[in-house]
């Protein structure tokens, strides 16, 4: 039988749903919403929009194949009716229908349906203190914010940026600002490494290091407390300094907006999402939700969790159009892959950091490896930093890490974990992970098992690590005299270090220590050091062997303590 | 107690087991004997040594951090005895003792051991063809022959080389000989495709069609019956031409190395492969074998197969390694993960590809996808083909094969699917795979998950498809009039097929297709054209709807046409 379908929200999850839907039952009418008039927009796209990377806002809304998707194309193309400028007030369930006001004309009416699609997204957060609804301060969560701020950008009226928040959003829109525009750029964070909760604070770093050398500025650990400005926002007080700004982006994350939902008594998180089981049915099972707006099972944790991605929409909007249709479509939930292009970098993650393990509840430890992305005598080839987060006892895979090059090899490797994390793999899978290999793509003993090796051996307590930062505490306390800095490379690598501190750096390559051991003291702690961790591994097998064990293996090397911004 | 090992063969396999080994167990002693003086080397690059990108040998040799691999280095840095230019003759496997000889001595001893592992390689295949033992007839099995085709070349002594085999080996040396040193390269084979038994015949006819336009000339479902010349090859006779050549490589595969082991009376497959089981051990416990001399269980079948690969080498050493110092070290077998760069693509693939799992006995189909690799608004992003072949049943998924740009992408796919193979993934898991989003890396709904969404619905019977072989078959005979050629994209991709081909090539864009219903003839069949069978599959839906389902779906549309070589 013919049913009609609502559908509130018409951006990502809503159209997704509805045309799937009507797919599978072309006899059924669907009705999709949206209070505003630029609809099914690529959200994520934002960022290159302000860069001018995309040049025009119309790209954002058109398909792969340059047809703008507004009301026409859905009538048209999907037959789907769509009414723009027209809000959803109110749910009645009982009655089956949705009250709603056309925005422009004020008229009310209600739309009767058959079963309801809730794809209302979500409300970015605002931080309140003085100030913070001064002319000058936008969001990037919708199309009219961005070209607002691009426009003010292109007028040549901004000189100087502040974006609060250091997470995707923030930083994707502090290189857009600086890269194409060279606008004076600085973000502040409350926390006090930037992607806090997606990666260590070790590659935080390293990828902080590498934007501050494209020329943005961080201030972590701050707190905002004050925006100035009189007629428009003219800086940004925190609890440490005054910034000057003529543009302020907020970018503190967003929250799901299920205010519809709650007033109509469906079923809402503590966190404030839409509560939904794994067909996306809300406590109503003739409604739907998804996207921005529901919280659904992080698969690691098996704890409900909040992903606000339009990749995740895009899927939950499949399932959504497929159960619509009377099909059994699942969600199973996610484990929240992630990516980011920053500069020349790319950063990338699935499932948990160390923190987020620790706060989690997981007796959780964490491995770091830096290897080459490529069979190291291929010509192209850059170091890939890796990290990996285990559960102690069992070893089973938590989460992922990586910082590469801005190509695709970072992608590949987390996807390559992030595909198989619901299966629940420990380090043994990892170190036998099957990804293809060839010279120009990946090393025989690629940079993933590479990974799992070492977690495997650090679980063993053969590897027995420190990272970039302890070796920067010690390093600096080194005329206490309690630490043996021992190069563990050839003399070509070792000697610039040796000439530079000839009291403090030590060098006996791995292959001397045998003839060399006398020149290693048994009363200090060692560090280790080569360029990437794996000859000091070498070294500290081979001291264990001959009763030196207060050794510290820098994991990473050089490489990571340089990519981290030391430079000695 | 400490023991001794000894390892028959030093590349890959043989030195990684070494060296896992000796960081276990530091106090036990290995030797490792091969009959060749140069070890170690990553024979995987002797094809970027071809070319040229690598340009000296002992690049292949180091370590990553430029150490040669020789016998002092094994000495030196990992505590392991190596002797070169030494054979093994036979094993005693009662006394447990292995007879060598010295090569250039030919004095002979034997080495007791306590545990042995074989690491014979493989054999790579030589047609028995007259003119076969000709001078200037090369495998690229081993440095020696490498360094001489190599000399031979930069002599200027090569204008014409044929290549004998389209496997990876033999296409990677048809882009060494072509690309940097210009000679005219011609590559037969046997099969009627390229890449036989790892990409389907569409994919293979994308791949050659890309070499053709860079230079290389294929001659497929040919037989080399002779190869010609006096003192040196002088030309290659098929059954169907001569093609002159002063080079001639056989790529024609590769066999296990399995005489020493077999004539030990240890258990050998009827392949030829050294049977072991997931410890890596043989029938003798007390041997180990791995890499090219053995077989493994291939994780789709479930039965033995014959994966001659470095990757699998270097993990399967670790194995034994492990297990060699009474570690429970486990290889569950290997999906046939899978890279090629071929100039300026890349052709990767995990598991069966259709012709494969129909041999297997597998009930199979397959599904083909053409979509943009990143975000359609983000300015770089280039067309990524995906096929993926599934069990008709069950959905299971048994392979996967892709095409694309020369970047990390396409390994990126390809790797999120081949690591959960092994978990028996369906159709579903692909549709809603989690891969990492961000616009220059992906799309909100992946490539990945659009294949998968694309094979449920063609096992849904919903999108009824062709390829681009058909298509060209049934365009060649259109002058029947039995089929009907419906462009679904708008009239400025159609125009010019229009006008070229007036009587033929109809335009009805898809979101007309419900006022113009009437020009869709309900007597003929009906192709349905778009630029990546997107919108084709919309129409069809809808022709459905009204009642024309004699339709076909052009899967990857004009673009995988094109790439396919035929223009319109």
């Amino acid at each position: 039988m013919a049913q009609h379908i609502v559908i509130i929200g018409a951006v990502a999850l809503g159209p997704k749903a509805a045309c799937r839907f009507k797919r599978l039952e072309p006899e059924s009418k669907v009705t999709m919403i949206d209070q505003v008039r630029m609809i099914s927009y690529g959200g994520c796209g934002i960022p290159y929009f302000l860069s001018g990377d995309v040049s025009d806002p119309a790209q954002l809304q058109a398909t792969s194949f340059n047809m703008l998707r507004d009301e026409k194309f859905f009538e048209k193309a999907k037959y789907v009716r769509v009414l723009t400028g027209v809000k959803a007030l109110s749910i009645d369930r009982e009655n089956r229908s949705v009250l709603v006001r056309d925005l422009e004309t004020g008229g009310e009416k209600t739309l009767p349906y058959d079963k309801l699609v809730i794809a209302t997204g979500s409300i970015p957060n605002r931080l309140s203190v003085s100030g913070a609804e001064l002319p000058g301060i936008f969001t990037v969560s919708n199309m009219k914010d961005a070209i607002d701020i691009r426009e003010r950008i292109a007028g040549g009226k901004v000189e100087k940026a502040v974006i609060i928040g250091a997470g995707a959003i923030g930083l994707e829109v502090a290189e857009a600002l600086a890269d194409l525009w060279g606008i004076e750029t600085s973000v502040v964070e409350i926390r006090d490494q930037i992607l806090p909760g997606i990666v260590s604070p070790i590659m935080a770093g390293m990828a902080q290091h590498h934007m501050e050398e494209n020329g943005i500025s961080f201030h972590l650990s701050e707190r905002v407390q004050e925006i100035m400005g009189r007629d428009r926002v003219s800086g940004v007080v925190t609890n440490r300094r005054t910034i000057d700004a003529d543009l302020v982006i907020m970018a503190a994350g967003v929250r799901p907006n299920s205010q519809l939902a709650a007033a109509a008594g469906l079923e809402i998180s503590p966190r404030g999402g839409i509560v939904v089981n794994e067909k996306m049915q809300t406590s109503d099972p003739l409604i739907y939700a998804g996207g921005d707006s529901v919280e659904v099972q992080n698969l690691v944790t098996g704890r409900p969790a909040y992903y606000p991605l339009g990749s995740m929409a895009n899927r939950q909007g499949r399932v959504i159009g497929t159960n619509l249709a009377g099909g059994n479509a699942r969600f199973e939930g996610a484990v929240g892959s992630f990516i980011i292009k920053l500069f020349d970098i790319s950063v990338a993650s699935a499932g948990l950091c160390l923190a987020s393990a620790e706060q989690e509840g997981f007796q959780a430890v964490s491995g770091f490896m830096a290897q080459l992305d490529h069979a190291h005598f291929y010509p192209e080839k850059d170091i890939m930093y890796l990290e990996m987060v285990v559960e102690k006892e069992s070893g089973r895979v938590l989460g992922i890490q990586g910082l590469g090059n801005r190509g695709e090899g970072m992608m590949a490797r987390v996807s390559a974990v992030a595909t198989t994390m619901k299966y629940r793999p420990t380090v043994v899978d990892i170190s036998n992970m099957e990804v293809p290999y060839s010279p120009p793509f990946s090393s025989a003993m690629d940079a993933l098992n590479a990974l799992g090796n070492t977690m495997e051996n650090i679980l063993d307590g053969k590897n027995r690590v420190m990272d970039a930062n302890q070796f920067a505490e010690w390093w600096e306390n080194r005329m206490d005299g309690k630490t043996f800095f021992l190069d563990c490379r050839g003399w070509g690598n070792a000697e610039p270090f040796v000439k530079k501190f000839p009291d403090h750096w030590k060098s006996v390559p791995q292959d001397e220590l045998l003839d060399r051991i006398h020149e290693v003291p048994r009363d200090k702690r060692i560090v280790l050091i080569c360029n990437t961790g794996v000859r000091s591994y070498e070294a500290q097998i081979f001291l264990d062997h001959v009763g030196i064990r207060n050794t510290y293996n820098l994991q990473g090397g050089m490489a990571a303590v340089k990519k981290w911004g030391l430079d000695l």
